[in-house]
């Protein structure tokens, strides 16, 4: 390398929000000699115990904002609900990576299927509904069953309302709160498998081994990789996500949630739906920290601060179990369990539905 | 597991020492769900980075031990050269572990050798000296070359004199200041390898992988692994180390540094001679983080904390490479390297000597 990358060891990368994520990034930060100063209003964030500096204040306070820019040399997200004003007032003092522009487009499902749909990346048929009005021109298009989904700040299977043959659209346009939507095609899918892909400030591009995942009531369950998949299949589901993070002309990690369909032809053929992206570290590369040399945090912190993109090469084969609510009280047995490892989030309080921590099983990599 | 680990997630670990090796340690306890809270004078502790509180005070500071003592749920250390009076106060007011009796041992390498010559383990040859009569005594015991090692606050190689024949005694006995020593036969070693084992508070043991070091001028250069050996001799070397832990009532990592000789009669049979033990995680071990399941940082955290040990199964084979001083410099070409893991510790300054990082470069595990 010819020159130093803008930010080096013993420099700060700021981190906005405190949840686990955040704190996986910063201790993987820490492993590069990175320090790490992460902003989040809640003064419980378990990210606080593992970073050199805090902030806690408002998405929206913009003293405390100016403050946090002027102590950082880069700054990152761990959830991409960062309010866009937020990402655009640091932007304009500190470099923000991902882009306020990848934050704009992820936050928003309709901007999201646009973009692709734009790019010829194949998607569910989808309309846009503003109004009441808007959702029989809507089914129109989408046929039946279709789901009904906000725009915005739907996470985790909330904010969605399916319509199947039969059903009244408008109790769905209610049930969803009557905000601006997107009708979506439902995809009778047979695998939903992630692309977890990094793209570096000079726009090099690294994936991650494609991995499958299990939700069950819209909550990530498993994640297990390598995913059931023919190798060219694989390479087309990275190429799909490579185009999007070049389109977004994004910097860190993307994750792409792609829905594998069977073609009616050839059952052996497999059909490529993108579902969505999330512009940062994702649930369904948690795996990587345990099976990979380089982990998705490890990438995504490298990207940002421009630096070489680490080697994503899987030494194990993986199957990772998120641990929700009261399922962390089952740590002490995990613990003993060969083969795996554990990680808990240290969050102050189980709650039903919280993410409190995770466990991967590894087993010796099959040649496949 | 029939009843909870005394320290549990959200519970604090105290480690005395903020250093590279802290800050291991704190990481590793991180991914547990453990906080930290660190102790160390030196206010530019690279561990202070990734722990949840502080103490910045002299270790001799009893104000101070004493309300860290009541802050935290456990302690233990990342060197051995913490003073027997703060382990002794801690240990009255919290469980400190490896216990004061473990410090006590490791840091006079009289009572060490004793030790191990009592329990009936190969050392080479080894006399008190306690003062300069004592070293022609000495010198009939143990035969010419010899080393004349302090007692005490020796490591990377300091405090030692090499007396080989026609060498005056006395010059060697002056060169380490004429303070308490224990001089030892030359061993004319083929190689050295690392025992890493863990001890757990119920008597539980656990070892890793043996490895193989390259020192350069005292300080370790290399960890290779797996080492040459046979399975056999493996075996033994790590039964030499769980004796020697058993012995100790050892709780935590061990680091047993274990001469290979060649025997005179048959090359391919080796012997081992027990040269120093550390009683905490060692910079030969470092190639567990990147190449186990469980690192000797988790086990050791696991083992003070009262967990069940981790699974020490090694996926790939290792080279570990310490960066002192300026080859830290070399760190962007070196951030690029497939198959390579870098570590920076985040130390303030750069000094001659100083370890400022370390790589790890993997390969796929041979079957050995």
């Amino acid at each position: 390398m010819s020159e130093l990358p803008p930010v080096r060891p013993g420099m700060v990368v700021g981190i906005l929000g405190g949840g686990q994520l955040g704190r996986m990034l910063a201790l993987a930060a820490a492993e590069l000699g990175l320090s790490c100063h992460i902003y989040c209003p809640d003064p419980k964030s378990p990210a606080f115990a593992v970073a050199a500096a805090r902030t806690v204040a408002p998405y929206e306070d913009e003293a405390a904002l100016a403050a946090f820019a002027a102590a950082v040399d880069v700054v990152t997200y761990e959830f991409e609900n960062v309010p866009i004003a937020t990402a655009r007032f640091l932007a304009e003092r500190v470099t923000l990576l991902p882009s306020p522009h990848s934050l704009e487009v992820a936050q928003d499902r309709f901007l999201e299927k646009d973009l692709m749909a734009g790019l010829g990346i194949p998607v569910a048929g989808f309309a846009e509904v503003t109004k009441q009005g808007d959702i029989y021109s809507a089914l129109a298009r989408t046929g039946r069953p279709a789901i009904l989904k906000t725009r915005r700040l739907g996470y985790d299977g909330k904010g969605q309302a399916l319509i199947r043959g039969g059903d009244d659209p408008v109790s769905a346009w209610r049930a969803i709160g009557e905000v601006p939507s997107i009708l979506e095609s439902f995809v009778p899918f047979e695998r939903e498998v992630s692309v977890v892909i990094v793209r570096g400030r000079d726009g090099e591009l690294k994936a991650f081994d494609i991995a499958e995942n299990t939700h069950s009531g819209g909550i990530l369950v498993e994640t297990r990789v390598p995913a059931a998949l023919p190798p060219q299949a694989a390479a087309a589901a990275i190429s799909l996500a490579a185009r999007i993070a070049e389109a977004l002309d994004h910097v860190g990690v993307l994750a792409v949630e792609t829905f594998v369909v069977a073609t009616a032809v050839d059952p052996a053929e497999k059909r490529f739906l993108v579902n969505e992206i999330a512009p940062r570290v994702h649930n369904s590369g948690h795996w990587t920290s345990d099976a990979c040399l380089c982990s998705q945090f490890e990438q995504h912190i490298r990207a940002i601060c421009g630096w070489p993109l680490g080697d994503p090469t899987r030494h194990s084969d993986a199957v990772m179990s998120n641990l929700i609510g009261d399922q962390i009280a089952a740590w002490p047995t995990i613990a003993a369990e060969p083969g795996a490892r554990l990680h808990v989030y240290g969050k102050a309080e189980t709650l039903p539905g919280r993410k409190m921590g995770h466990i991967t099983r590894l087993k010796p990599r099959r040649n496949s």
